[in-house]
């Protein structure tokens, strides 16, 4: 490939260089993470960080679920809070209702659900969070550390509130903010053509398709109205200087490190604080284990499949998964299936059933022909870097949105999961597998999405260094959000014009009538 | 400066690595620019594609100012035009009118004179492109030549139309457009706080400003309705497929080369194919010839003032020269002044008159401490570069928006024309000479400006190349500009919605009063 990134011994060097020439002392920064996959990124760019001399202090929950108490990268400060078990649960009622079908009614439900437990998470941390800022030895302890600035991930408030109390530059690791996707808070989004995420929609919509985009906007608003302020109001009242709104704090970050990009998401109007960094956790492959390579290559000119449906879902039901199995059991290719629930009856013995794969250096495997995954956006993105068309079977959350992607560029195919049984599973996979297009189309993606001036992990690390050189970048940042929302859209000034205007228009009426009165007033005088 | 892009000597082996890893098989790139100081930009920009081996045609005019016919840069083609004599009459009558001082009057007819001085320019290259289209020949050999895509500069249009009738991709090398600055024709622009061109205004404005505001952008949308129209329509209808709108092809190209930045310019919103490369031209500072070394080194520790207006005008009126040179004599500075007029009878012996000055040299020569310039775009982009605080006196376009920017950050400060006397001038220079924030803000502004991930000549080279490479850049460039305007702002779904809900109101009202009436009937009869 004629590429900048895809020369990759050639940008390691330009990396090392930069390492040597740029003296950058270690900077000091405090980093308030957001729990689960959210760790997951966090930490890649966390690693990075920490290989460039940067001190890194990481705050979390003492019920973590991934984040470690002691680690070599970060030293940790651990805030008291009580375990949440509704998400666990959460997943397999919603897996189950999704299973039946989709009606509008189980999707309130879902959606009722789904957000009465994010306030409740969202209330938890408020509370922490007020407990943290009544604790002085702590609050000291913070000041005199002397951060340089706070990284963390919006998809919870605590961190850009913390960021706010302490005085200090913010970054965010972001894709999701409190109330849905991030750029909705700081970039002008046009519903006619920005799809709001879960609509399922694209970015070419009919007159239908907007009304439904509206609804699924007026679900942010609500959630932007009656979630975050009472669980966050009164906490800003008592400890911030006058006063904040979360949507505001997050308007107010210097820096927005976006986990996506272009070639992955449809284009739509961005702010010059927003850095693209989509995929920034994508390697090349590494060699796979020698019993693994065996089988990848035992599979000759038919190639491998594999197919993970992430880390949320334990068991697929019995049914789907022997449907599933006996499909599998028909082709002449090699499978990788990670499934941790019961064997399948069904299972063929082309059919290797894993706990875990090295994912990533699967994919960059050259027998790997199709990869059928669930759509979360890091296996998403890895499938873009190399290549690899998908067969989507989306479960929760951002998952159907990631295929629609792939799928809208013919690099992937989405099958429900309420649709998934053995006629449309062989249909689909059959599809993938044999129709060029979706390989063609992937392998487009791919060279688009290595085609960059600089690697994105590289252009996370600039913009974090840059903070810290520059002390934050507020000239990157427009102040507009200060401003009132009917300043902001000038109704004011339309309502002005629009008074003067109907003014002028009733006078020159007004002046007509008296014209013509006191005229026919002159005639009948004439008449009598 | 512990920055990326200030290690010049890195960038260069990193470019130079670039250069021999990319395999880049020169590409063939056919170029209409615009005359006049946009061909100076240009020029760079082609003459950095030249020593990367790309094969250059250049459309040029047979009257052109600047651009040669023989050049080893490229080959040319150079089509008919008449010669155009308004311009250069136009820039007199506006610096007269400008001395006098600006009513709403003048400003009007100014605007007038200029609006239908740029209509007769439309007008000229829309008939000479007929004839292009209409030349068997040129087109032949156009489309036998297989250009890899078009080059332009939509300040005038025919290089978009030319680029859709052979159906090329499109990049542009841009700040204005037909009808005002580029960003208004693809980014969402909120009125509330992007100020347009013209209206001196900035990011933060009260009530009355928003309004002047919108005032300014109305023109912008007259100038689209009024003058492109008439110019192009009949030549869309014939020639291109399905007809055409300016403003449609220019939404349509695949990379906007921006040539301008967010440390010069106020934060907006963007879109993903806007590459900004503002100050691309800038270049470090050769050593100046020994007679100007040895005048400069003269000064000692006062150090040197440079003043340069540009090269539209050609002298200031002789009362304002005196007035100035006479501020001059008194300063314990050397001063080189850039002056084609009558040699000032109060010349003071530390000034030195020249034809020509090496302007970047000079600017970033460490003597130099202030800039007095009349602020167009590349002065105000060399002097941010090299970090000297600017005395400005703006005379036309958007040279006071230019020198504004650099007010507002405190790094240059502004005497409009009509005010310039030995006072004002005198206070001023003293101002920025001696208070050093001028000299500390635009020494800020410059490392800002340093700080990039790879420098914009890099940044503008590599997205060219990307277009060579994918063909295009589709991706990147939202297609909703195909949308009629009410279904862009979703009017047609918000009347449906009011439409709607006041349809349920008068139901509502009239099952009530129903309710109501029936109830009193029913009263009514008992009663009797």
């Amino acid at each position: 490939m004629e590429t900048f990134y895809s020369d990759s011994f050639v940008l390691l060097f330009i990396v090392c260089l930069i390492s040597f020439t740029t003296p950058c002392d270690g900077g000091n920064i405090l980093v308030f993470p957001v729990d689960g996959s959210h760790w997951v990124n966090m930490k890649i760019l966390l690693e990075e960080l920490h290989a460039r001399g940067h001190n890194i202090t990481v705050i979390r929950a003492s019920t973590s679920w991934y984040i470690a108490e002691k680690s070599p990268l970060y030293t940790s400060i651990t805030i008291a809070i009580p375990i949440d078990e509704g998400f666990e649960d959460f997943f397999d009622v919603y897996l189950q209702e999704n299973m039946r079908g989709a009606s509008a009614l189980t999707f309130l439900k879902i959606t009722k659900d789904f957000l009465s437990m994010l306030s409740e998470a969202h209330l938890m941390w408020s509370q922490a969070l007020v407990k943290t800022f009544d604790d002085e030895n702590m609050i000291k302890s913070l000041m005199d550390s002397q951060y340089d600035f706070v990284l963390t991930d919006p998809a919870l408030a605590p961190g850009i509130l913390l960021a706010k109390y302490l005085k200090l530059p913010l970054v965010l690791n972001v894709r999701w903010i409190t109330s849905g996707e991030g750029h909705f808070a700081i970039a002008p989004s046009p519903l006619s053509y920005i799809p709001v995420p879960g609509s399922g929609l694209t970015d070419k919509m009919n007159f239908m398709q907007r009304i439904k985009n509206m609804f699924f906007y007026s679900i942010i608003l609500l959630q932007q109205k009656f979630m975050l302020g009472p669980s966050y109001d009164a906490l800003c009242d008592k400890y911030i200087e006058g006063g904040c709104e979360i949507i505001s704090l997050l308007q107010e970050a210097d820096i927005w490190l976006f986990r996506s990009d272009f070639v992955f998401d449809f284009p739509r109007p961005t702010m010059p604080n927003v850095v693209y960094i989509g995929g920034f956790q994508c390697k090349p492959a590494r060699p796979l284990p020698a019993d693994l390579e065996e089988f990848v290559q035992s599979a000759g000119e038919h190639g491998v499949i594999i197919m993970s449906l992430g880390t949320l879902v334990n068991a697929l039901p019995k049914d789907v998964a022997d449907e599933i199995a006996s499909v599998f059991a028909k082709m002449p290719q090699k499978v990788i299936w990670r499934h941790k629930g019961e064997r399948p009856s069904t299972l063929g013995n082309n059919t290797l059933i894993v706990d875990w794969m090295p994912q990533n250096d699967l994919l960059g495997h050259p027998q790997t022909k199709v990869f059928v995954a669930h759509g979360g956006t890091n296996g998403v993105q890895e499938a873009i870097y190399h290549g690899v068309p998908v067969l989507g079977i989306p479960l929760f959350f951002d998952q159907y949105d990631n295929l629609l992607r792939l799928q809208e560029r013919g690099a992937g195919k989405i099958i429900e999961l309420v649709d998934v049984n053995g006629h449309s599973f062989e249909q689909g996979l059959k599809e993938v597998l044999h129709q060029d297009s979706y390989r063609l189309n992937m392998q487009r993606l791919s060279r688009l999405h290595r085609d960059q001036p600089i690697p994105p992990m590289d252009r996370a690390i600039f913009w974090v260094e840059y903070v810290m050189r520059h002390k934050g970048a507020p000239h990157l940042r427009t102040e507009a959000y200060k401003m009132p929302w009917y300043s902001y859209y000038c109704l004011d000034v339309v309502v002005l014009l629009l008074t003067v205007a109907t003014g002028l228009l009733l006078s020159a009426l007004a002046f007509f009538r008296f014209l013509c009165c006191s005229r026919r007033r002159k005639t009948k005088a004439k008449q009598h």
